[in-house]
C-alpha cells in the first residue's frame, strides 16, 4: 500500500498519540562482519538512552528481565526492587530494529526475498531466517527490559503481516496499539513474512517504520545508524560532508538545504544492508517527512542520538548537533 | 468461549485437515527444579520422534537451524545440504508447549495470572514472563528445525489472542492456518496475554490445545508429560495404577474403563504445573475427546510416545503400550 493512500485512511487503531518511533539499525547494534554477533556495548548504551528519553524519573526504574543472565545462573534483575515502587510513567515509543549480522546470511543464502516457498531451500531459509531475527529480537527486548523499559517483542510474521511487491499488503496494527495503550513498548523487527504474490518475502525494518508512521502519526522518528547521518559521498572518504538538513516537497522529492551544495549528491550505501542502503533510507525518511513528521538520522549511542530521542531537536537544531534531519518544506 | 459453543461454529480457517496436535509438557522438556533449564536430552529425543512421525522419508532431511551453535562459532546445520534435495513432505502437525521452569517463576512472583496490569510489579512480571517463555519457544523451534521440521514460533500474545475468565475470548487462527497451508509447523506456547476483564492473564498451553482442537479438528492429540500417563494416585506411590483408557460421555463426564477399578480415582497433580495439574489435564482431554478426537497422554521420549505420535494407536491399542487414552464413548 502506498503512503499516499494511507494518508487518506480514516481509521487509526491508536487511541493514544505515539511520541516517537525509533529504528535501531542492524549495522549499529550488531557487528557487521561477524555472524550473529551483537554489539553489546552499543546496545547497552542505546537502551540506556532510550530509558532516559522515555522515563522521566531521575531514579532508574527496576529491571524487567528476570531471566537468567547469559552464561550464568543468577537472574539479571531482582523482582523485589518493585516492592515499594510507584507507577512508572513511560512515554509511548515504538522500537523497530533491523537484522544486521542476524538473518541476512540465512535470507541471502536461500533467497527468501525472492519467494518460491515451494522450493525446499527457500522453506528452510524462511525457518532459518526467522530463528535468527527472533534471536536478535529477544536480545534487544531483554536489553531494554533490564533498563526498566516495558518492552514486548512482536514479530510481524506472528502479527499476521503480509507483503505484496515489497510493501505491506496486510499489517493490522491493533495488537501494537493495544500494547501501547497498556503501557508497553512494542519491539518489532525486519522479518520473513508471507507475500501475496511470490509466496514469501523479507519485510524490512524501514518499510515497517513507514507503515507504523503513516498510521500512528508519531511526533518524530529517529533512525539510529553506525555513521553520523547521511553524507554526500561514502563517509570513509576524506572529504565526505554530512548533510545536516533535507527538505521534502509535497510531491515527495527532496533537496539538501544545509549545507548549501554545489554538486549533485552521491549517497553512501551501507555494505551490509541487503534490504536497502542509504538511498532507500532517505526515500523512506522523505515519505515519513511528507506526512509532517520530523525524521532524525543519527549515530547510535552518542550525545547526538540522545538529543534526537529526547525530542529537543523539534524546536531548534543546535549548531553542534551532528546528524541529518529530514522534514517537510511546508 | 465454551467448547460446546465452538462445536457449532460454522467456520474453520483450516482449509487442510490437521493430523495431530502435540503438547510438549513443561515438566517433560525442562528441568523442573532448576530455573530456566531445558532438558536437552528429552527435547532432542522428542524432536527426533516428531520428525519420524511427520516426515516419512527414510533419509533425515537437511536441518533448518542455520544459526550459530550455542556457545560456539560454527552454525548448527549446513544450508548446502539443501542443494539437491527434492520437496520434503511434512505432515500437518501443530506443536504447543508449556512453560515448565520457564515463565512460572516470573508469573508467580508478580501474579500476572491475577491481572492488575496497572501495578508496576505486574507490568514488570508480564514483560519478564514473556521474555522467559519466548526464550523457551525459540529453543524448541531450533531443536525441531535442526531435525528438518519447518518449525515457526508463534506467540499467542503476538497473534493478538485475548483471554476472559481463563478462556480464550479472541484467538484468531488465520495465521496458524496460513502457516500450516504453507507447509510449516506452528509452535505455540503458554503465554502472558491481555485479558478482557482483569487486564492480563496467563494463557496455558492446555487451553490453547482445546481451542486449536475445536477449530482444526485434528485426527488425534498427544500430550507428552514426564510420567507414563494418568494414575489413580500419585505415581510415586508404590501401588499407583496407570489408567489406560478413559471414556468420555456426551455430557463431558468421564470414567475409567481400563483397568476396571473398585475405588474412586485419586488424581496425581504435577507439582510444577501452576496453570493446572493432572485433573485439569483430564478435563481438557475429556473436552477434546467429546469432539470425537482421540487423546493420548504419554511419557515423552519413550517408545510409547513415538507410537502415539505416529497415529498407529487409532486402530488398536497394543497391550504393551503404556499411556492413557481418552476417547469418546460413542
Amino acid at each position: 500500500m502506498d503512503l499516499e493512500e494511507q494518508q487518506t485512511l480514516p481509521h487509526s487503531p491508536f487511541a493514544q498519540p505515539i511520541r516517537c518511533i525509533v529504528k535501531l539499525g542492524g549495522a549499529a547494534i550488531t557487528c557487521k562482519n561477524e555472524l550473529e554477533m551483537i554489539n553489546d556495548e552499543i546496545l547497552h548504551k542505546v537502551s540506556e538512552q532510550l530509558r532516559q528519553a522515555m522515563i522521566s524519573s531521575s531514579q532508574k526504574p527496576p529491571g524487567m528481565d528476570w531471566s537468567k543472565r547469559h552464561r550464568a545462573s543468577e537472574i539479571c534483575c531482582n523482582p523485589d526492587e518493585f516492592k515499594d515502587h510507584s507507577v512508572i510513567d513511560c512515554s509511548p515509543f515504538i522500537v523497530v530494529h533491523g537484522a544486521g549480522s542476524f538473518g541476512h546470511f540465512q535470507a541471502s543464502k536461500s533467497g527468501v526475498h525472492k519467494g518460491q516457498l515451494n522450493k525446499p531451500i527457500v522453506k528452510g531459509g524462511f525457518v532459518a531466517t526467522r530463528i535468527s531475527v527472533t534471536t536478535l529480537n529477544l536480545a534487544i527486548v531483554r536489553a531494554l527490559a533490564r533498563e526498566g523499559i516495558p518492552s514486548i517483542g512482536m514479530s510481524p510474521f506472528s502479527c499476521g503481516w503480509f507483503t505484496k511487491e515489497k510493501h505491506i499488503s496486510s499489517g493490522d496494527l491493533s495488537s501494537v496499539a493495544k500494547a501501547i495503550e497498556s503501557g508497553f513498548t512494542p519491539v518489532l523487527h525486519g522479518d520473513a513474512v508471507f507475500d501475496d504474490i511470490q509466496g514469501c518475502s523479507i519485510l524490512s525494518g524501514d518499510v515497517i517504520i513507514s507503515h507504523l508512521a503513516a498510521y500512528s502519526k508519531p511526533k518524530y522518528v529517529v533512525f539510529m545508524t553506525d555513521v553520523y547521518g547521511v553524507y554526500d559521498r561514502p563517509p570513509t572518504e576524506p572529504d565526505a560532508m554530512l548533510l545536516k538538513e533535507i527538505a521534502v516537497a509535497e510531491d515527495g522529492s527532496w533537496s539538501v538545504i544545509n549545507p548549501k551544495l554545489q554538486n549533485s549528491v552521491e549517497l553512501t550505501v551501507a555494505a551490509h544492508d541487503t534490504t536497502g542502503g542509504m538511498e532507500t533510507k532517505i526515500s523512506e525518511a522523505a515519505m515519513i517527512a511528507k506526512l509532517g513528521i520530523d525524521v532524525y538520522i543519527v549515530k547510535a549511542a552518542t550525545s547526538h542520538s540522545l538529543r534526537a530521542l529526547s525530542g529537543v531537536l523539534r524546536s531548534s537544531i543546535p549548531n553542534d548537533w551532528l546528524g541529518t534531519v529530514v522534514r517537510s518544506s511546508r
